[in-house]
């Protein structure tokens, strides 16, 4: 079996999504994991501010990686199944700074919630997300 | 006041995020929207699939581009308040086709559901995406 | 194994929180599902208009129930996993109609969509239900 | 203008969904709020585990009524307008416990977050709450 060392996993990540709009991935972990993005326009939506989708995905990106750490010791793979992202205050530059606790660690699923918060610390978004556990296949 | 045109708005739409993902508006309206993006590493996550984030994404870009054309007649303008988008069926390659339908319009929120599939017509992920109609600040 | 048929599950339902919020349900199947409520006190918030959680408790009945008696008979047990309602248009008398609709049937979750109505057939509430599947116990 | 006081708000409440489910609450506040309700068939589904309407609906009160107690002073109104509840283990007996917690106070809405623990303190649900502030009718 193939397992992911953060490593690898930076590397695939870099060429992936988390590498088109500028993710930094800072710490993974089973319980905690922190990312952060710099607000440029690869972001943004055309009105200026920081696109939904890029606090939903740093969101997904964080809690997904974690959770697939985890388990692949034990012959799991993590799907995503669900990302629910809140909208508090925009954002128009500087850097966003992501901060995922892990809530539930269930046989079959693991749910996180991340906190999104501006260069001031303020709360900007909120995500829920939660991450299916399914035995590898083959 | 400057309003938007759908071709204004589509220039912006290309050198922010909707064009480091490679998202393409195929219909911008006040009911009905529809876009699509080519699976490429531009929104995969690194066990290659696409990410979770490139579904929320497209979802919250058809509601907020929609909404806002459609209010700012008014001197209003949208704002992303929230996105729960839930992941069905993995896809790899090919194309996601997106489609978002406004089910509710209220004085102060609008709010869609979209539904993305692949090339086979079958249902990947579904997203409800909630926008927030404020006056136009100025 | 025990199974349960609409029956027997509707007389266990009048006795429980479907009974004691007034719930009916009109129709159970596997991929339709329809129930209403009254609005009386028991529904209502303390100003007046149905509280939130009458809409979410009426989707999860329905996503819950029509889950179950389909999959009991390959010895699986439905349990619910996430609910999320939104509230468009305050009700304060009449009947509430709910119609749920399943959008995904996998081999580990199914998820329904729920509208809820009022008697002008006007769109009151939007809830996603999604009910995890699970082999039974034992 | 007429306000309300905590005590105006139990008694009502008492005759209400809350009184119906057996929802008490302990604690109402700007930023916190806690409650609680005993796991009686009046909260459980007709599998015999707490119905999941029945957390969703008590962090709906919570959420709903701190809001409105802390924004009438200002001639405003509070008004459910999204409740995301994960169910994260069954309950079958006892009391559950909930709290919230504001996350976000916004001009023109709140967003809380609710721990649902049984006697254990072990988390069986949580949920976020999207409360929206109007001017008040009249």
């Amino acid at each position: 079996m193939v397992t992911d060392t953060p490593d690898d996993l930076g590397e695939r990540s870099a060429r992936t999504l988390d590498g088109a709009l500028g993710f930094e991935i800072v710490e993974i972990g089973e319980e905690l994991a922190r990312g952060r993005f710099e607000v440029t326009d690869a972001v943004r939506q055309p009105w200026g501010v920081v696109h939904g989708g890029a606090y939903a995905a740093m969101a997904e990106t964080l809690a997904s990686a974690s959770t697939s750490i985890a388990v692949q010791a034990d012959g799991d793979v993590a799907v995503g199944q669900s990302n629910h992202t809140s909208f508090l205050r925009p954002v128009v530059e500087g850097t966003v700074h992501a901060q995922a606790r892990r809530r539930h660690r269930g046989r079959t699923s693991w749910v996180w919630e991340v906190d999104l918060t501006d260069d001031a610390g303020r709360l900007c978004a909120l995500s829920r997300v939660t991450i299916a556990i399914r035995p590898a296949p083959g």
